[in-house]
């Protein structure tokens, strides 16, 4: 990847300039080309077949121009890979929830390179179609957001599961924890060596853990992965609803913090301290309300960075499915017009 | 009531002897006692039965000896009296949405003390059996999350179409927030005026919201509900996921901030400072781990306390259903052993 790419360089927390911009879920059903492609293959295909998984990525890259490009995949790829098997219809649904000790047992930690050995031969399949032109973030589920669908057997609106066991038998839950911790590390190493340029953590339900377990569950089973990948490659890690962690994941061996929108910008970068780049943190439905608004709100955010090196604008989660693309047009114009006064 | 309540004193942020502990949803379907009053009675029919609302609210009393009595209601007791019919089967679903401004119309916010009459009475009930021993408290739904109920016509997990409101047509919820947060007002001063000890508003989807949103829809509205509302009956605000926002929270005009596990006690009290109580923040989780693992979690958040005036030990969310009564106690034990070392 280029030297110039704002992307990497803001995650180095170097200045850019401009502010990089690219969003999460930016593949996906909010568009007509992705609807169509949706149409004459499954979910579970596209991100199998390396050629379907590399048009999907490029799909926004090609509409928007954004400043990097996410793998096309799912968070539980990594699980049925391991052996929980899960259906989307179109929620995920496990076939059997892995919720006891024998059930931990059963899960495979070894192998599971050779299981998504699709997974890297997509992001040569991108990296191919990118040309070193933007670059190609790969990612995976934090550990405990993985754990927590197998548990669950699938979403879930209250997580009873999860936190019971957390709570019951820490032991298994860190029995758990530790191989998809081992497994998600074998994942993303295999990503960083198939060319992608920065790897993301997506830890959607972290929010689910005061401070303590967050600790034990979700910090610690992070830093499990991370020591198993070569350092020179960014890391950004995601995770909502935890503002009160933010100290904690600031101690994280990340480059970047993502952050959602529950929280100002600013006050987050005050929290992580001038050598943690920050990801974020537009709420996904501003881009429903009107143009007038979108530029408003993302002009707020690029205010509170105030001129700080490593700020990579985003949403605060997922683009939503109801998004018009037009609004992430706004978003990018304002963006791309945006220019700190010191 | 007594002035040597401890919770009373605790809520002005009084020195008291020992910590006072309650417990949110403290009578439910944990306890034998509630689920025998259950297989006779409908969860509507006991609301709306001042002599059974009065029976389910001494429950947790008889057995514990608590520091605060909770009137047995539901939040969405209101919601019903404004016209949008609900069932609970279990969860609460409402007949039709009220997410447009011809729906919002058609809900009435007079008539509401009328409508509701039940609910003074039951506090007048509650506090002749309660006989001056033991406080009690009177509650409503925050205006935000009685709305987002309405909204979503029931319980949700992805909160989307109150979110795509708030942004699409924040006017027409600004109608349907001053519309709750009117008829909110009338309802809690009714439950003043029958002699509750202190008033406590639920705003347990007050997570949805960034900062900005959190100001206009949480926030604004909560404050038109307590300026109808004479200011010497202390008031409780409780709130999910809102870490983000505690400076705002600081700044609402009550005397207690009920925590919610996901942030450190003694942190949050350095945020909103020596003149705010603070009820909190165990993981009701915890009640299902082994005793020891109960004991050495409520030490940590008294100990977090660090001894200060106006802490109200709670959990940071309603107790769960699966959780053993004798969890109960050991937290009753816990908390009624401690001594603030100076």
């Amino acid at each position: 990847m280029s030297q110039a790419s704002v992307f990497l360089s803001a995650c180095r927390c170097q200045p850019t300039e401009r502010t990089p911009l690219w969003i999460m879920r930016q593949a996906g059903r909010y568009l007509p080309e992705y609807r169509a492609l949706r149409e004459k293959h499954g979910f579970m295909d596209i991100c199998r077949t390396p050629e379907l998984a590399a048009e999907a990525t490029l799909q926004p890259i090609r509409r928007f121009g954004l400043d990097a490009a996410i793998l096309f995949s799912d968070i539980l790829v990594l699980a049925q890979a391991m052996g929980a098997e899960v259906e989307f219809r179109p929620g995920p649904v496990f076939r059997t929830r892995v919720d006891s000790p024998a059930a931990v047992e059963r899960l495979a930690a070894a192998g599971v390179r050779e299981a998504t050995a699709f997974v890297p031969a997509a992001v040569r399949e991108a990296r191919g179609l990118l040309a070193g032109r933007t670059p190609l973030i790969g990612f995976a589920g934090a550990p405990f957001t993985v754990a927590t669908y197998m548990v669950e057997g699938g979403g879930s609106r209250n997580f009873e599961r999860i936190k019971s066991l957390l709570f019951r038998d820490p032991g298994c839950a860190e029995t758990l924890l530790s191989k998809v911790a081992e497994a998600t590390g074998e994942y993303l190493a295999a990503q960083a060596e198939a060319g992608a340029d920065a790897l993301m953590l997506f830890d959607t339900h972290a929010g689910l853990l005061g401070p303590e377990e967050f600790d034990r569950f979700a910090a610690g089973p992070v830093e499990r992965v991370l020591a198993r990948i070569r350092p020179e490659v960014p890391r950004i890690y995601y995770s909502q609803g935890t503002g009160g962690c933010l100290k904690r994941i600031g101690r994280l061996p990340v480059q970047v913090v993502g952050l959602d929108y529950r929280m100002h910008l600013g006050a987050a970068r005050d929290v992580l301290g001038p050598d943690r780049a920050v990801q974020g943190n537009l709420d996904p439905a501003a881009l429903l309300g009107p143009p007038e608004d979108v530029v408003r709100r993302t002009r707020a955010i690029l205010a509170a960075n105030g001129g700080r090196p490593g700020h990579i604008m985003n949403l605060g989660h997922g683009i939503l499915p109801s998004t018009p693309p037009e609004a992430v047009h706004t978003l990018l114009e304002t963006v791309r017009e945006w220019r700190n006064r010191p």
